[in-house]
């Protein structure tokens, strides 16, 4: 009996082959990253979708224009709110979410923000009376909210941000107001036709004065006609580089009344006759953000894994040219070139997949904590993630493109799924925090670390490595001293040592008489720089500890493999840092490269098992290179057949445009 | 008077203050880029096209479904074809590339395949017979053609392309036919759709015996109906990634007959009785392959500075943060950050767009010897050129995309015109041959190189670095030697010391049994990297010598700072092997990163002059954010609301799906 379980009749050999030589338990290892009973309930969803055609599109969702697009998923939505409870526990958050990847994919669905932002907001910020008011209206879908922050003008300075919500005490109403064309609200997701509430993120202003940024609960769109409200200009912002199903819209609001209840009102609040309450603790604004940075982290692995599926699988029935001539065509995955584009993001996705679980345990617990008034950790956590939030959405992208030009031409096409997925992940360096001013952010506390340090106070856990200043030699090769740990210790002394570099350039500067926003721009790359290494180590270390905490062995020794390539390759990409202050030599760097090697061959017979056990079904890769069965040419040809350009044998552009303009040239003689 | 001369009235003040400080004329570099008169010819083809609607989109292409999209390329074609010549010479290949550029951007055209490939290769290789037969009546577009070798199941080892041609002796034709699913063509452009007849590359087969693979002319339309001919199945292959308007192809040949006189017989012959005279020199057949990789690299370079012209203009006229609290908010190419991202990607542009014209000075010139017989540079070419390709297609493709999220939100949208860019300019990777394969190919010729040197054999001009074992110091910062040479020299440090070790690793496998096939694969990936570093150095030193060799003062000042910030940038980017062997230490590589980020400060003020100074109009960028007047915003909201979701205010699959829904949730209470 062969330890991978997706060996079917009918499947191309080829791919047959290689599941028959996995050395781990496919069903094992899925379980170990979902675990029970969700790892079993995943397949039984994606069994029962497949049933039901009102959840299946009816052709390739790439074939579709734009409008179509919204309005094939608006469709599907309907079905799954009717339907769905019956394939899928609506109340647990992992089964919803896999039926949703099964049914919308990831390009964006009309219920997105209001589940993922909308509903959250309410709960988090709105006070006892209101969210009993708005929150189960919400939840039975009588309307469908979004949450409207970013202008046309202003998205990362919040402080900014030109909205405004003017207190009226006469009628006890705030007037929502877009004064200028760069306060209009774009890009809240399903703005644009969908939603007819949102929460509107508005400064607030009591007789003059202002409070800064608010949210406040507005209705745009009439629960009857959808027509706007008066006041109201509401549209789409137009065709995106991805996620174009997703209606991301624009707002205006001229004067715009809404009564004083409508301000969300748990941590500020507003009197009738318009005295201000700030909230208790200014952080706690901070949790919505955290929560969905922290949530994202997984979101982009996903990505990256299912990239990684469809890239080895169709490695592995591509075959294309000979290594030994005379040997025949080998599978494009013996090409060690191949193996390292692969394997290399198959360990960044199953590190960035599994870190973000620890990411997400780790949010939940500083927010309990922080429900009982502990901020201690906040903070920290607040570094972290716009550390992870940045390195992820980037260095995931760069895995799914590597998968993508490893297929050649039909990694291209988008039979491959690929291209979408690319586009979709690679937003998520801009959305949420812009990548380089989240690693600033993390940087100053980085910097704060130092100096701590310097003044002889305590470091937090995260930090305590900065201290450990006798790891000043690279161990790799030395006896006794394993690869793994050489490979952290190696990692910390390139945080510990840019970090440091940064800090001294920075204070030099200061000291030399330059302001310290000037010093701080002057060193802002170095020190995203810093900020990036501080982040690689940190996910090298939760996934070195996610690791050695399974307990069953063939899974832990498959996983381990993973690791030590993850490992090996986050040393050698960032080998130039390897070398400050003289701590490894370039023998020592070249060792680390050997290994990386080695690995890749270890790695390759499991290579379709790894992916096979991340269990992702045909219906949500929406690929055709990478179908569990392998058979891919056949299958291209029926795709490209049925696309709508070939509707017509002759275009008709081609009979009104082309024809005539040969014909005339052929007369003219 | 400024130096910056597209400054006019209604400008965005913010853009009209960069251009006043413009320190050199950018008319002067414009002249140094094009040369006279292309210079003014090519502003003199933007104004005219301008004038002629037929010639302009409607609406923005992003907008239109693909079947739109091709008609409308269809449309203007026609147009282009009937006016085209009252603006443009048709004889000069940069005026009509200029006005192609302008009317269809780089997204495809109908006849982008027939003027690139299709007339090329039947110029080079139709005999005089055959080329006085079809050439004036392609000229005349009394037919499109395509070139259509790669097929579902084969790219870069055409060795197994499965597509037959065998010799019929009694009727003195050849029988086109494909054998398998994996034969069906797949991928030519303008195949699809457009073209009714094809270059087919097909394996010769005579009495049973294989003479591998040869070009044969194949009408595959009907010139009267377009209808497929007899035989003949042919297709689009479906959406792409990018180059959407262009209809690529599928095709299959049923034992389709052509004359014996459609087969391609300047170099090889089949005579009527089935005789078969191969080529007299096997390289000849290089040379199409190499005038395309080598007309790409300028191309991919437009590209890029396109991209870096909206990023750069855009981050002239956003303003987003204050760097000094309470001064107001600055325009974000303040940030070194955004500097960075952008300069680095014009450096990169310049570089490779000047290179460019280089590399095609260098292909002409060994193209005439190769006419004289003399194809002893040929395979020097050949190796640059493999490595070129994969260089500037990827290193572009990442600078695009730093351009692109260097625009934060608007940067994702199709407003910006980025991400249409990168989808196509990447697709660069994969096309006329894979990198991986490509970067594979020179590293035989380094690895050769080496060999050579070790048995006292003559290296070629380009190789004689790798002899030049006294550069074994970084000597930056020594008195006497300019940082320019010290760079020049890091360079080609690092390419022979990262060559050298890839070729003692593989020959110390071979040495201890391993076979050459094996030793390269278990090399494989340090082979590319030692193949991208020779090429990045190449790169440099043919910048430094266009830069060099400019005339006027202000303008070789302006690009010598391009020039330096390149040359940083390479360094420190491929700084890991600059400490191989102690060549330098680490501040050592602390004070190339402080030469870099000084040049970021002095490049500033002329940010906005550089790319102005390229002169891509409007009409070509077609781009909300990059428009010259820095009129972002009022343009982006005219866009928006332009787009085809707000037709109707309410979407009709909003009435249709989802009120029924809200209403329903409504009404069960």
């Amino acid at each position: 009996m062969p330890l991978n379980h997706l060996i079917r009749d009918g499947d191309n050999p080829d791919i047959t082959e290689e599941r028959q030589k996995a050395t781990f338990s496919t069903e094992e290892l899925a379980i170990e990253i979902y675990g029970e009973p969700l790892a079993q309930r995943r397949r039984e969803i994606s069994a029962e979708v497949l049933k039901r055609p009102e959840l299946l599109d009816d052709c390739p969702h790439v074939f579709l224009d734009r409008t179509t697009k919204v309005e094939n998923s608006m469709k599907k939505t309907v079905a799954v709110m009717e339907k769905g409870s019956e394939i899928c526990d609506f109340t647990s958050r992992e089964e919803l979410g896999h039926l949703v990847c099964e049914v919308f994919g990831d390009d964006g669905f009309p219920l997105s923000i209001h589940f993922v932002m909308f509903l959250p907001a309410i709960q988090g910020q709105a006070d006892d009376e209101q969210a009993e008011q708005w929150i189960p209206r919400a939840m039975r879908l009588e309307f469908i909210g979004t949450y409207a922050q970013t202008e046309l003008g202003h998205g990362t300075n919040l402080r900014a941000l030109e909205t405004t919500a003017t207190y009226d005490k006469r009628t006890q109403e705030f007037i929502l107001h877009t004064p200028t064309v760069s306060a209009y609200k774009w890009w809240p997701g399903n703005l644009g036709k969908t939603a007819n509430y949102v929460i509107a993120n508005a400064q607030l202003y009591i007789d003059g004065k202002s409070h800064g940024p608010h949210n406040f609960l507005v209705q745009i769109r009439d629960e009857n006609t959808h027509q706007p409200m008066p006041g109201i200009t509401v549209g789409d912002i137009g065709p995106k580089f991805g996620l174009n199903t997703n209606d991301n819209g624009f707002l205006r609001f001229d004067h715009v009344r809404i009564p004083r209840r409508n301000m969300l009102m748990r941590h500020s609040k507003v009197s009738a006759d318009g005295v201000y309450s700030p909230p208790v603790h200014p952080k706690l604004s901070y949790g919505a953000m955290i929560f969905v940075r922290a949530t994202m982290i997984r979101m982009l692995a996903h990505v990256v894994l299912k990239a990684a599926t469809i890239a080895i699988r169709y490695s592995c029935v591509r075959r294309q040219g000979e290594i030994k001539t005379g040997n025949g065509e080998v599978k494009i995955l013996e090409y060690q070139t191949q193996q390292h584009r692969l394997f290399t993001a198959l360990a960044r996705g199953f590190a960035y997949r599994l870190v973000g679980d620890e990411v997400k345990n780790l949010y939940e617990k500083i927010a309990e904590e922080v429900k009982h008034g502990n901020v201690e950790q906040l903070a920290d956590l607040h570094a972290l993630l716009s550390g992870m939030k940045s390195i992820v959405s980037y260095d995931s992208g760069k895995a799914i493109e590597q998968c993508r030009m490893a297929c050649g031409g039909h990694g291209y096409s988008h039979a491959s799924g690929i291209p979408e997925m690319y586009a979709v992940e690679i937003a998520g360096c801009t959305y949420e925090g812009e990548n380089m001013v989240m690693l600033q952010q993390q940087a100053r506390y980085l910097v704060k670390g130092i100096h701590r340090l310097a003044h002889g106070e305590e470091l937090s856990t995260m930090l305590q490595y900065l201290a450990n200043t006798s790891n000043n030699k690279f161990r790799i090769g030395e006896s006794g001293v394993d690869l793994e740990n050489a490979l952290i210790l190696a990692l910390e002394y390139i945080a510990r040592s840019t970090i440091e570099r940064v800090t001294a350039r920075l204070d030099s500067l200061q000291n030399k008489g330059l302001s310290a926003e000037n010093a701080w721009n002057e060193n802002a790359v170095e020190l995203t720089r810093a900020s990036r290494t501080h982040t690689r180590l940190w996910i090298a270390r939760c996934f070195r500890d996610r690791v050695h905490r399974i307990e069953n062995h063939a899974i832990r020794s498959a996983l381990t493999d993973i690791l030590e390539l993850f490992l090996t390759y986050e040393v050698v990409d960032m080998s130039q840092y390897l070398y400050q202050g003289g701590y490894a030599n370039s023998d020592q760097v070249a060792q680390v490269k050997d290994a990386m090697y080695k690995l890749l061959e270890k790695i390759r017979p499991n290579a379709v098992s790894y992916v096979d056990a991340y269990e992702v079904s045909d219906t949500e890769l929406r690929s055709v290179l990478g179908r569990r069965d392998g058979n891919v040419y056949d299958n291209l040809l029926k795709w490209a057949k049925s696309n709508p350009l070939n509707r017509t044998e002759v275009l008709p552009a081609v009979e009104k445009h082309l024809m005539p303009m040969m014909l005339a040239a052929k007369s003219k003689l």
